[in-house]
């Protein structure tokens, strides 16, 4: 059995070649005004309640599943970031609060209403996610216990971050937390996420706090532009849950920033917590990145590139073994057309079909790419100057055993 | 680790309750004038090809996978089906004959010149399908040396009929073959498929004889009829192969036949095979049904009847836990709209779900159904009257494994 995949670990201070930022290590709280509250509520065995806080109102935004289903957290927080304003999330791990009825509505307001309360702000600057075991109600009263008068237990210390980051993961071995510093602005983000994930998001939560001044809607065209390249992206089974959210709240405390460098910055964050992600994915042992060029439309290449990543075929036979016509009958079977005898494949930078047949190559080499952690394929149809990225990992047996054990 | 499932068994002489037509113990052969001839060449290491020869011409037609990504064998017999006749049919296993560029269209029509040559027949009417590896040279003098006057080897016996439906086997566990007789006419049928099965057709041949006196025209019509209700609403994974074939020959020998009635035992034949391939499924253990009801569209309800069936945080739960939560939400996630406070959800004719909300269900009853070989479940979303049904299998331990292990 493989072990878990380390975390990346990235260094303090660290300047990302050709990017123009740096990395800081604090996670959510990095920025300006942000303060958190993490407990123990008693939904499960561990930490499993987290709120944040900005000591003023911010401007915020969201980007959430595209599945039919949604969990009743998501409906609330939804319908409260139309206003485009928030001050404050709660979030609790190991009961996701869907299929719950009206019951479950009430129950996301109540959480609301109960940190406006202690915080003493107003109701409707107040946001909730819930993520973990669907079909069950809330526990409400003990939530109710665990934030009384939680307000003097906030803190913007690098632990505090880090403890708010491990109350909202489930079945995740690892904390996801970034920061990084863009001239005079900061941005944190804490994430979590191993099953379900698929492209268009799944039971994955994102949250992003920055102390820079932008608007609600340059927010949210920037959180659109950096998840459609990032979170959907990615693929640890082909499932889409129901509560999937990436929120950004903007405080703008250090002034005013660079659009185009806070973007890049932003985009960095987004791949990086998808990739840590992909890394802990349910059983995950092997990451695979498939990157598709050559077309003329970009929608297609993502079509193409997800159908590769998704596909359980080449999920369980690539970290063992060449499979070339798994991967081209993944890429034929998403309805793109395109003329098979015109594809290359590589595997890294080693061609390995030819025109739609397979390329003489170097046996030794290919050895020792299918045994590198990390695969990168490349699939060249030769038709236009587009292509897409997609990131997944492969499917293991401990997938199974986590999926037959996993009580949803 | 659970048994593999065992097929059907069909007894001779039964009557299937309401139908018009009977089952009879022969198999591919069991119409006249069709006989077989099957082969070890070598390929593999056991039985791998063989060859159906109809001593007159027959009417034929066929469907075919939708990858984009074909095999040789299926663009040389496509072309060949334009003309709606064919009188011979040759099959290899152990190599698919994909990802073989120009040389394996060579090799492919080479098949059907040396099969017409000795039959003594048209070149143009003999057929030809390949199953198997992808990526390499069929090894063409072995198939050369085996069907080296072969004719006088050809059999319709029930025995010589068995082992042509060993033959075309890959990872299958067992053979796959029926027979009805309906009236004055008989069909007989033989199928292959265990991995890669998914709706749209997969690594997944079938071919159907019959003595009915029926047109091109006719066969086609009532092919697709079959075709759509039956191989298109399975799935054992979620790829689709290259190779995907359901091909019908019609001779004419025993005259016309009820139009109906024939349909009606054509799509008794489709559904039959289709799920003896689903409890084939790689590694499977347990059979799902998913029932859809309550829509306006029949394609919407089918959409969701195959990502609920497709959806591998399902499949890997349901033989073991209550999952009421995982099939909202791949419900939920094909992008047909509904009212999740409407949906009502059963497993077999257990309310689970009510009105998005998890039901007071009898605990012990679900046990059992849970514990079933066999779980049927049933999603009303109360909109209109169209309905669909999609069949497929678990995910367990043992498709990883041998997905790992078999080279393609």
């Amino acid at each position: 059995m493989k072990k878990q995949l380390k975390n990346f670990t990235e260094k303090s201070g660290e300047i990302i070649k050709n990017k123009n930022f740096k990395i800081v290590q604090h996670g959510i709280t990095a920025p300006s005004g942000f303060k958190v509250y993490s407990a123990h509520a008693g939904i499960k065995n561990r930490r499993d309640l987290m709120v944040l806080y900005s000591d003023v109102v911010c401007n915020a935004g969201g980007v959430f599943t595209s599945n039919k289903v949604k969990g009743a957290p998501l409906i609330v927080t939804m319908e409260k970031l139309k206003k485009g304003k928030a001050q404050a999330l709660i979030v609790n791990s190991g009961n996701a609060n869907v299929l719950t009825g009206s019951q479950g509505i009430k129950d996301a307001k109540a959480m609301c209403f109960m940190t406006a309360k202690e915080l003493g702000i107003s109701e409707d600057k107040v946001l909730v996610c819930s993520t973990g075991v669907i079909g069950y109600r809330l526990p409400i009263n003990k939530i109710k216990s665990a934030l009384n008068k939680f307000k003097n237990k906030l803190s913007d210390s690098k632990t505090a971050a880090h403890e708010a980051a491990q109350a909202i993961l489930t079945t995740d071995l690892e904390t996801k937390e970034i920061s990084v510093a863009v001239d005079n602005v900061t941005i944190g983000a804490m994430a979590k996420g191993s099953g379900m994930i698929h492209p268009n998001m799944a039971t994955m939560l994102c949250f992003i706090t920055t102390d820079a001044d932008l608007t609600q809607g340059e927010l949210s065209k920037m959180l659109k532009n950096s998840v459609a390249k990032s979170f959907n992206m990615i693929s640890v089974d082909s499932d889409t849950s129901t509560s999937d959210s990436v929120i950004i709240m903007a405080n703008g405390k250090a002034g005013r920033v660079n659009i185009g460098k806070f973007q890049e910055a932003l985009d960095y964050i987004c791949l990086k917590m998808s990739k840590k992600i992909i890394k802990d994915g349910e059983g995950a042992s092997k990451m695979l990145e498939v990157n598709v060029r050559g077309l003329k439309s970009e929608e297609n290449a993502k079509k193409i590139a997800k159908s590769v990543v998704n596909s359980p075929l080449v999920k369980s036979g690539f970290p063992t073994q060449l499979i070339p016509g798994r991967i081209l009958s993944a890429a034929g079977s998403c309805g793109v057309f395109f003329d098979q005898n015109k594809v290359d494949l590589y595997y890294e930078d080693e061609l390995i079909v030819t025109k739609g047949k397979v390329a003489k190559y170097d046996k030794n080499k290919l050895k020792n790419i299918i045994d590198n952690i990390k695969l990168s394929i490349t699939l060249d149809f030769k038709k236009g100057g587009k292509s897409a990225t997609a990131y997944g990992c492969d499917l293991t047996y401990d997938y199974v055993k986590i999926n037959r054990e996993y009580y949803t």
